[in-house]
């Protein structure tokens, strides 16, 4: 052996290749395999874990699965997704339902705003219901081109990102987020609303009703999102049928002249505005009927934002349930509005009752009708804070995907939900919620402004698109979201002047602090992208010389008689180290030491100033100034007790150590656990 | 090389010596030895760390530290630990200070009971109070007996436990215990008192006074228990030449027939009492004064308690201190008993003047003596708090030594004091204070029992003491102790009737659960050092085999590279695993490995369910199944980011892997972080 002596560079340091050399055999697969279980089925040149493995073990880990399952449903494969997703009719129901739900009541918002000028400025409805039809036409139309660019989802974000740069894009992301949790908010808040108005006695508890109704709807999206299509189907399906009834027999009356007298509200406006309907005022007036109304437009970007979760062939049926979605609003719009003209509906102005329920009651009295009409009428918009659900954690995976919110985002859960995200927005919301204690009507404009902006920015990005792709019809295209950009940019300043001091300058605060969270955060992942990243993968992973292992020793037991032997089995340059506090006990240790473990080196330091810590890293600091290249290994002892408070008994010594060293460069800190059951199996074989 | 092969009993894991061997020479100091800085001095075979070496580096370390030095003052080293101990002077400040201050009430106590059977009972005051003070003789003499049986300190306790077991001895320790933070609580309470009579504005404030309170005696015995004397030598002093003064100029006018009116309090009591003094009803009443009356007798136990906190001769000292507390009390309970007789002062039934304030005022009246006597009892009466914190950590440390609290305990800070005591009875007397909102004058029967539980067990086990050592003179010490036991178990019984419903009770709940708590620790202690302890020094530490290294891969970069060259430099069976959540991507990492690091053998897992723990967890068992006895380092490659933030912006997977591996047997995880800064050493390195 000794002809082997000063041949390597560095003879403590044998590297990898010389050990497994001497051992005559490469390391590797042939020695160190795993043991083939029922867990692990074998696939070609992998193992493939199966669900039974993942189970919990224990009467814990087992009651906790029996929960999850129970409230999410059994686990669901990578493979499963297909089936997962949604076809037109559950697409509807999940993605087309906020739109739906704002017809409503969007025909009363645009006339509550012309009736300032009387009510005779109503003759006004009906061409800004065409033009709202309109402006919503060019929306489908563009979302239907962003469908078709854009198949991965992220709607108005991508689009603007793509097209206009990064900071349109994250000021359109911004704009979304905020919706979907003012969403979620605003519509538990009237779910909230009509649970108490049925159930007075809940009406102090609204805040814990609203948590409730979130819970709720959170749980059912981490369940997935066809299990959460079955709860929405019902009121959505329930409302379309009942309104189409409704509007189809007033229709027939109408035109059959048997049109009912109007149903008084408890509060109607006078035949006589405060604002007269003349010159620019008359014009501006008018203008902001149209914003009003277009509160119906909101919503419509959910498909757009949420191709992936459609069934193959997705842009297809993205554009079909979208398309059906526009008309099926439309329709029910339109009816509406021609209805109440026609019955001559006039709102009320303490709105104590819908002109939805006014128009109902005109129409068919206290009928079971009617109860369906009001009643599906309040589910869906209560559900319609699902939309947030569907858009928020989409939005955020997106985001994440390109680094510039937290990567879980990304991360599909157990039933394939993006969790986190669900999670997150439930959070959010709830807190949004508690902080204005249930009353978030004031949130209503910020939230228009949002989504009017985040239309703006994806139509004038598609504008972009148009102009540089120059594909055949471009200029028609182009044309048309330069309308549609000229359009929503008009409503977006028309409801920013209109509503400026009823917290519209919110915006102006929050979406800034929003895009930079986002920024900052994009900063981080790139710095660590440059720091981690391998430019080349054929650069060799770096051979390492063993380390210099210290252990820190407070006294002579088992525990750290393993780390001892630990630190033997990693490196042949161990060293131990003892802080006494009096030359006695110095003296006592070493004695004791030489006597039980002589082979491995002991530096003593005595510590007059009975601290653990700081002679240990200056200990450290001295050994590496030696040789600062060499990585240094410190193996600490630690002794795992049964229970969490036994914990408390130990002093946190390691701890410190520890969190002393995290940051300190080419350290690297082992914790040797010494279990109490080891003794035991120790014991056993002793005796 | 090819003659080695097949040599060892195990070719792949060449044991430390055979590798040291190969290398030529043997491990140890010769070829790891720290760099000789300023940090250290070595001292024969050991190095001796400086305290310049302590002080922390960076602005913020250097910040704290100056903070830590203006609060606490400069480090002490263990050699300072004999110029930080008491003399006489400061000791009777110190360990004295409560049982003197209690001269200050005593008096009162008596009269106020007495006083139920009618002004005319104060005949029996003479008596009780000799009573009382040869009680206190008995006490005294006892105690300094403790002094010299037991001179490490721990009083009560510790001759208890030796002489009658480790249930009586604990008892014992938690009536004190209890009665160190009460004496903190109800000093404190008040201390605050007496500043609020001053300064009526912060009567709301009382909580936060007294908390203001506790925090400063913290510091001051943080600070050391020599510089908490200077503290208190002031008050003490001055109250005892201010008190003797008085007593003296009292005593000269009775002899001399000037003797002046009593002064009439706001509430005196009547002639006529509720009680007849008859029969066993007035002998109970008696009994009764008599048991209020020794309060007096508390604090006296702080000396025996506290004896290695004297200067050598430490026995000597100590005993010398407790006479000169047992007279210095005697001569001022008696002289203001006396004086209260001879002037026939009643005391104040509505308790708004105190007897002493009434005697003072009657010898000398609104004099500056008045105001000096009254300034330094008050001010005593609120320092006795510190007997508390001079107690408490001390008993606390001998109870750890003991293995029967937190190891904590014993560990002396900077300062040479036992902070941790300190810090635990700052805490639990605030809490307390805030629990009781201030108001803590139904904790003092409380009190009272536990001070009389005390003393009535250390006296009995002094008696078994005597009767088993059977030293020259045994039967006038153990007769004198029994005398004492009786006396003092007779009082503890009358406080226990007397005060009963006043909430004596809790001890009867609290005692029990603070020596089971006591217990719990003491097994926990003994099962780990049974776990732990080496019955032979000369059993050799166990030679380990190279452990299977497995790395869990998520991605290819510098971090994971990093890991495995640390894991290569370790042993020679390294095995990377990756767990991907698709076949296609699974394809893709295998690729790219063999690319790259190939030499590495690479175990890939399917994971279709995308959990990532649960399947390294099975992986890790299955392996081990196949070699159970072979340990396993998991080795993980961490990011560490620059600020706390970034953290939540990485998936906390590792830490979740390294959660449920803390408590699985033969499993060592290894972190090896990779710093942001890395990156740039490396970038530097290669441009």
């Amino acid at each position: 052996m000794s002809d082997d002596e000063g041949k390597g560079e560095s003879p403590e340091t044998p590297s990898l290749e010389e050990r497994t050399r001497k051992a005559g055999r490469l390391p590797g697969d042939r020695y160190v395999r795993i043991h083939q279980s029922s867990d692990f089925r074998r696939r070609g040149d992998r193992y493939v874990i199966g669900e039974d493995a993942l189970r919990p073990e224990g009467p814990v880990g087992r009651a906790y699965e029996a929960v999850r399952r129970f409230l999410f449903g059994p686990r669901l494969s990578m493979e499963a997704e297909e089936s997962e997703r949604l076809g037109v009719f559950t697409g509807l129901a999940i993605l087309g339902s906020d739109n739906i739900s704002s017809s409503a009541y969007a025909t009363e918002e645009a006339m509550r705003v012309l009736a300032l000028a009387g009510i005779g400025a109503f003759v006004f409805l009906t061409p800004i219901a065409i033009a709202i039809v309109g402006v919503l036409a060019i929306v489908v139309l563009s979302q239907s081109q962003v469908i078709q660019a854009y198949p991965n989802g992220g709607g108005s974000y991508v689009v603007a990102s793509d097209n206009l740069g990064v900071l349109p894009g994250l000021v359109a992301a911004a704009a979304l987020l905020i919706d979907y949790v003012l969403t979620v908010a605003v519509s538990t808040a009237a779910g909230v609303q009509a649970v108490t108005s049925f159930v007075p006695n809940l009406h102090p508890y609204s805040v814990e009703v609203g948590l409730v109704f979130i819970a709720i709807l959170m749980i059912g999206n981490l369940r997935g999102v066809r299990e959460a299509g079955v709860m929405f189907a019902g009121p959505t399906y329930v409302y379309i049928a009942a309104v189409g009834l409704l509007i189809l027999y007033g229709i027939f009356r109408v035109l059959t002249g048997d049109v009912p007298p109007a149903a008084v509200p408890p509060d109607p406006f006078g035949p006589e505005g405060e604002v007269p309907l003349v010159g620019l005022t008359g014009v501006l007036l008018i203008l902001r009927a149209f914003a009003s109304g277009s509160v119906g437009l909101t919503g419509s970007e959910a498909i757009a934002n949420g191709v992936p979760s459609m069934q193959k062939d997705e842009r297809r049926n993205a554009t079909v349930t979208l398309v059906v979605m526009g008309v099926t609003f439309s329709t029910i719009f339109l009816g509406l509005t021609f209805l109440a003209q026609a019955i001559g509906t006039i709102p009320d102005r303490s709105e104590t009752e819908t002109l939805n329920s006014l128009l109902t009651r005109s129409l068919v009295g206290y009928t079971p009708l009617y109860y369906v009409v009001q009643g599906s009428t309040a589910l869906l918009l209560a559900l319609a804070a699902n939309t947030g659900f569907t858009g928020f954690p989409r939005l955020a995976s997106v985001l994440a995907n390109d680094r510039f919110m937290p990567r879980q985002f990304a991360y599909r859960g157990e039933r394939l939900a993006f969790s986190f995200g669900i999670v997150a927005l439930a959070v959010v919301s709830a807190a949004v919620l508690v902080w204005r204690e249930g009353s978030v009507t004031e949130l209503i404009p910020f939230y228009t402004i949002g989504v009017f902006l985040a239309f703006t920015l994806s139509q004038t990005g598609l504008v972009r698109r148009w102009r540089r792709l120059r594909s055949p019809g471009w200029q028609w295209r182009a044309g048309l979201n330069l309308l549609g950009a000229l359009v929503t940019g008009l409503v977006l300043v028309i409801v920013l002047v209109a509503k400026a001091g009823e917290g519209a300058w919110l915006v102006v605060l929050v979406i800034p602090v929003i895009v930079s969270l986002l920024l900052a955060i994009h900063r981080h992942y790139m710095q660590m992208q440059d720091a981690l990243v391998i430019e080349r993968l054929d650069e060799e992973v770096p051979a390492v010389r063993p380390p210099v292992v210290i252990i820190p020793v407070g006294r002579l037991d088992r525990a750290t008689a393993r780390a001892i032997g630990f630190a033997r089995s990693i490196s042949p340059a161990v060293k131990a180290v003892h802080v006494a506090t009096s030359e006695e006990s110095a003296r006592e240790f070493r004695t004791r030491w030489d006597h039980w473990a002589g082979k491995v080196p002991l530096d003593l330091i005595e510590s007059p100033y009975r601290s653990l810590v700081p002679p240990l890293l200056r200990y450290i600091d001295a050994l590496q100034e030696k040789d600062p290249e060499r990585p240094i290994t410190v193996v600490l002892a630690s002794f795992v007790p049964h229970s969490w408070w036994e914990w408390l008994l130990h002093s946190q010594t390691a701890l410190r150590l520890k969190a002393s060293l995290l940051f300190r460069p080419n350290t690297i800190v082992v914790d040797v656990p010494y279990h109490y059951d080891d003794s035991h199996d120790h014991q056993g074989k002793r005796h």
